[in-house]
């Protein structure tokens, strides 16, 4: 399966990935040599790496694991390809412009028999069940909205019945993004923590992706991170149920947050 | 003004740029310190690479340098601003997708008071009258052509009969690719070259950007350089007139090639 990776925080922050230990290893990497990506925001555009290639032979991946690129809202993904070949055009996250803005998305599971009518607005490039899907989700907001975007809460309720209709055709765990909020479904697999005290760094579950945060600086920081499998051994990170939806903005969640998060983390922490 | 280079062959071929010399030197650099970036189509997909910093101070540039990435349609640009602030989303090259590719778009000039009346299909995301021109050619083309992507020589015609007006606004040197062909304009300052014997190397003529060509291996290979100066001090490369508008396709130019290039290229080889 996929992994998702999202970063949605008040003051800009880095993510800097050590893909030193994706080669392949045992059962767990081999699941994840399809193509990575990740894509960084920076105002309404987003600088976006992809590559079709296992992380370890990726000279972006390299790039990435280097420079510290300071984000407000940040998604990457690693892939286990299910429908669509191996190839640059199938490698998430997907970016395309709507009302003037980039919107960045990126898909864990699989949609069987999802073949929406499309118009022709958004075409996929790729052959993916993923870029279908988030094609078709621009497709409508534009057609529901019109030329001019829609306030955060219309937007929030549209994508979060869209997200509901599409999960009707198999999994659909979605981070989602226009730089400014981070719309996240889930349907199996997606967990959440917001850090504000100091932080250092975190290890990916799996041992196949390390994540090195930097140190927030101010009291009021705040840094939701939302991933796949929790990324740390030392935090308690929330599990989102099947089927919620939520919204990130300035690292706090709006909608449907779970209540055992911060209570669980602080008893842990002192 | 800004610098354009365009690459086209009819096997996938390495550019690899060297921005070593970027750093502000006397008044040449420092016209192009406003940003940078690259293009190399792979497929319908494009790796796209663009930083608002002056390549001298761009990790990304000093990948680039690095990485050998081949293709048989790269579109770069080094930018002095005219009109848009120093951002992300004002660097060009600019990508879209149409039709289920991705173009990519590449602008030397300025157009005054070229404010398009812009439907929402393409919506500029940064400030500059580039994007304006690129989001009005698209918008413009699925107008003519619907849903379905027309013939390539359709598509001529109709991009040389827009490109003409939009020179009407002022300077228009434009490269523009859907990674199947590479359509070019020139207003004032465009130049070419189609090499076909082996060659190893090629030097910016202002000292700016050094280019190292993977050498072709074979004696088919064909691979067109455009270029807003002429690259290389050791051969002759065409100079493109006011208002020419040339299509390349595998390395050959198939709309008004300039006979002189190929004759005068071989004097100076013997």
């Amino acid at each position: 399966m996929c992994q998702l990776l999202g970063m949605n925080c008040n003051v800009p922050t880095d993510i800097i990935f050590s893909f030193s230990k994706f080669v392949p290893r045992g059962g767990l990497t081999d699941h994840h040599k399809d193509g990575w990506g990740i894509a960084f925001f920076d105002g309404p555009c987003a600088r976006h790496f992809v590559d079709q290639r296992p992380a370890i032979d990726s000279p972006l991946a390299e790039l990435v694991q280097r420079w510290p690129i300071k984000s407000t809202n940040v998604i990457a993904h690693i892939r286990k390809a299910t429908q669509g070949e191996v190839a640059l055009e199938n490698c998430h996250p997907f970016t395309r412009e709507l009302w003037g803005r980039y919107w960045v998305f990126a898909h864990n599971g699989n949609l069987k028999d999802f073949h929406p009518v499309l118009d022709g607005s958004f075409h996929p490039v790729g052959t993916t069940d993923s870029e279908r899907a988030f094609c078709y989700l621009l497709q409508e907001m534009r057609r529901e909205f019109g030329p001019e975007a829609p306030s955060s809460s219309d937007l929030t309720w549209f994508l979060q019945h869209h997200c509901h209709e599409l999960a009707q055709y198999g999994t659909f765990n979605m981070l989602f993004s226009d730089g400014k909020a981070m719309y996240v479904h889930c349907s199996t697999d997606l967990h959440y923590i917001v850090r504000q005290p100091r932080f250092a760094h975190a290890t990916l579950h799996d041992d196949e992706l390390d994540v090195a945060f930097t140190t927030p600086v101010g009291p009021q920081d705040k840094v939701a991170i939302i991933a796949t499998a929790p990324l740390t051994s030392d935090e308690i990170w929330c599990q989102m149920p099947p089927g919620q939806f939520m919204v990130f903005v300035d690292g706090v969640s709006s909608v449907a947050p779970c209540p055992r998060a911060g209570l669980e983390r602080l008893a842990v922490m002192q």
